[in-house]
């Protein structure tokens, strides 16, 4: 006989550990001396913290968020996307149109002990810079994880 | 002969002083004991710094949001909106439907020496307490003028 | 036997003519000492010329559009929708949420010979203050019929 | 000890300067005989001034005014886009995405004095036409900047 599942227990990244993750982020971008913006999303994609750089471009903003969301939504890193999508043209020239939907890099799952407990997105260079201040956000977590 | 203005000149809240807000905001919401989220914006009502503490609920982190632009983007708190409305029917029927903007209480602009440079706003509990949040952000302000 | 109709002539505001009377409601609205933004639109509503003088609101920009193109949508002077509502509940909760419809002052159809060929909206001030740049505005068209 | 950040100085462009620009623009407009959309936005892509010259498609106003944006938000001319994507699959399949963002020739950044104080964008022809309208409206910065 199957178990009748009541409620379904998830685990979704706290205001602290989110602000700590920002923080070194911005750390790093401050180092690399570009203005970025950095979103931090929940588990849902829903935002949890934020911060723009002094200077960061007013697309940024909104490319920052969507990428947190994106990574968070589908549980993918945003630069994982295109060797999924180059050869499949129906999703090549059709995924891409969805919504809040970030193919290229900058961001990033946040897992906790393997599970996804939120998204971590950046813009405002290239997005291989913009990868690099992700990462640096995310060491947070290999450090917590190991200590 | 009058000059010919090429630019104005204005000032927007810095990152730093967004988080130091930020920071005073966060405190008094967990004193209160209330769960909200609280948004930074710049002088053009643009997202600047956020944050949603543990278990805010899924709409205040838009109501926050759309608060702080309200204030930044008409100079004005949001809770004084309707002492100017109620009177007023076509205001009172009509501007409410105005996208983003909110006219109960939480939004406040953010002015350095008299002048606008950002909003803060904040949702989560009644517009009450939003307002108490967004007081105790202020009161960073008020210091950095004093000192 | 009725007629086929194969098409309907329109006319609508010029651009010569849209920047005259632009230029006439910013004449209004320095002396006003008010910042305000200006928008006319054709007779279908779209965007034909527009202003934001110095120090405009951000949300003003949105809504002198909006009130130009509900004069010209419905040719009907936005602060004429007010009485007509007031006594007619479900056009008073309903209508009021129609995407682009103001129902306060400020914006007026511009009409040449007792014709439709435009709109102007105007927001910034009080709905009253819009209106007399709007009509400052529509001193251009009495001219031309007169002169 | 560095110093504490409270605000950021920028300079926005006047309307003044924007209607300068705007009729600069509007002259070659009329010399090439094409009927363009002609946008002018601030610093943040807020619109500033526009004009549709009388014919121009329904279609320009929206993408006058997102090259504009494009231009200002980003502080790059529009057709500098597509140079930086050709190499780059994942962003050429997905940044060009982004809402309102133009990846094709008429929008230019306005600069005074090598700061970002604006942008204009310009739609109605091929987009070679409208950087050509572009430009002529910039000469205008040029003239102010060596007088």
């Amino acid at each position: 006989m199957t178990e009748f599942v009541k409620a379904i227990e998830t685990k979704s990244i706290s205001l602290e550990l989110a602000n700590k993750v920002l923080d070194a982020a911005l750390v790093k971008g401050k180092e690399m001396g570009i203005p970025f913006s950095i979103a931090i999303v929940d588990r849902t994609g829903n935002l949890k913290a934020f911060a723009a750089m002094d200077g960061a471009p007013v697309l940024s903003l909104d490319i920052a968020q969507n990428k947190a969301f994106s990574a968070a939504a589908y549980n993918r890193a945003t630069h994982e996307w295109y060797d999924r999508l180059k050869d499949d043209p129906p999703l090549l020239h059709g995924i891409v149109h969805t919504p809040r939907l970030v193919i290229f890099g900058g961001g990033y799952p946040i897992k906790l002990d393997g599970e996804l407990i939120g998204g971590i997105g950046v813009s405002g260079g290239h997005y291989t810079h913009d990868m690099q201040v992700c990462e640096a956000g995310l060491e947070v977590l290999q450090e917590i994880t190991q200590g």
